[in-house]
């Protein structure tokens, strides 16, 4: 039943227990898939580092992170794992089954990382690399290098949108330094969500971005 | 001349640029290493992924991240760099060399890592990750899988008794939901260093241990 899963995947395990344990939510049972999400995690963060390395010569460190950044978060995992329909194959608990897991996206991202690391203990490294740029071709393929990313700002404002939330408030906490060499300090608060937190930068808008990272953690932790 | 460097890293490199670039601070002269570092710091994170996950199969998901973050920050790859003497080789602009970036921990970590990336580059993954895991081999080797690890309340305190600096105020700035499901949140205050970062989790603990994780990475921007 989980050919179609490998076939779209392209790779078949010659372990099927770690395909199994990939799929394995933990309240299912147990050996679940967190500790291969860790390492597919990792995998898949080192290859998609590479691949923009290669691909864009001329980009610097600051932009090739924040493309990686974008491309290895949990909506971009969550998109692939559709194309795989990978929900169909999960292992949920009743409770998780009956709550929707099957449909969640921080569910269905990890157990992609996790199917990433078993291919990486499966198959060794350049087969589970060649399984995550063939899945990330089209993502890769649509970047258009110095095309602004969206920030940290921007993502926090559509992901209060999403949810029919307010705008973040974003306010000065502190200023520290002489004139040439300011620190700012922001603060961030979703009065709705109870979240508020502080950036710091050496421009109100480098402070005000590390406050809206900060917040998207807080809203994706809660 | 350095002959001794790649001797002490175990690898030749084939393509004697990367290695120069890999040595080569922003301040001395482009190519500089800011590129090789950020593919560096991904393939040492995956190595140590793996390593840490073949070594102590019975570690749950939280505790093989844990042990990671504490190998792969800045301290760690620190005292690597110091062990190859790496400092000798750095190509630093001339108002680093005299403010003395040679010895300083954030230039010679991000070098170790460039020249990690640069191996990667130069002859594939597992030429890169065998330098690696022999480099870390003795800090490996001394986990004690189970042991505490410092968490990141313990590293703030020692960071500021390093700066011989009075201890962080941490205090509850709110807390949200039912009494089984509380969110807390904790502000993190340094006077001395104007910094307050705040942190959020479902116990007072985890909370303060993201504000401090936050304050940690404050210090080391400022």
């Amino acid at each position: 039943m989980t050919n179609r899963l490998e076939q779209a995947l392209g790779h078949r395990y010659s372990d099927q227990s770690l395909l199994l344990t990939a799929l394995t939510h933990r309240s299912h049972s147990w050996p679940h898939n967190e500790r291969l999400e860790f390492l597919g995690d990792s995998i898949l963060n080192g290859v998609i580092a590479r691949q923009l390395f290669d691909c864009f010569p001329d980009l610097p460190e600051g932009d090739l992170s924040r493309l990686r950044a974008n491309l290895v978060r949990q909506e971009s995992l969550h998109q692939l794992a559709l194309s795989l329909s990978l929900g169909e194959f999960l292992r949920l608990g009743d409770g998780e089954l009956k709550s929707g897991g099957r449909q969640r996206p921080s569910i269905l991202a990890d157990a992609l990382e996790a199917l990433f690391g078993a291919i990486w203990l499966d198959a060794g490294f350049d087969a589970a690399s060649a399984v995550i740029v063939r899945l990330y071709a089209e993502k890769l393929a649509t970047i258009v290098p110095g095309q602004p990313i969206k920030d940290a700002k921007t993502r926090l404002q559509e992901a209060l949108q999403g949810r029919r939330l307010p705008l973040p408030k974003y306010s000065l906490a502190s200023t520290e330094g002489e004139a040439h060499a300011q620190q700012f300090s922001i603060s961030c608060q979703i009065d709705a969500l109870n979240i508020r937190t502080q950036g710091s930068g050496g421009s109100r808008r480098a402070a005000e971005q590390m406050a809206a990272e900060r917040a998207l953690e807080d809203i994706q932790h809660a």
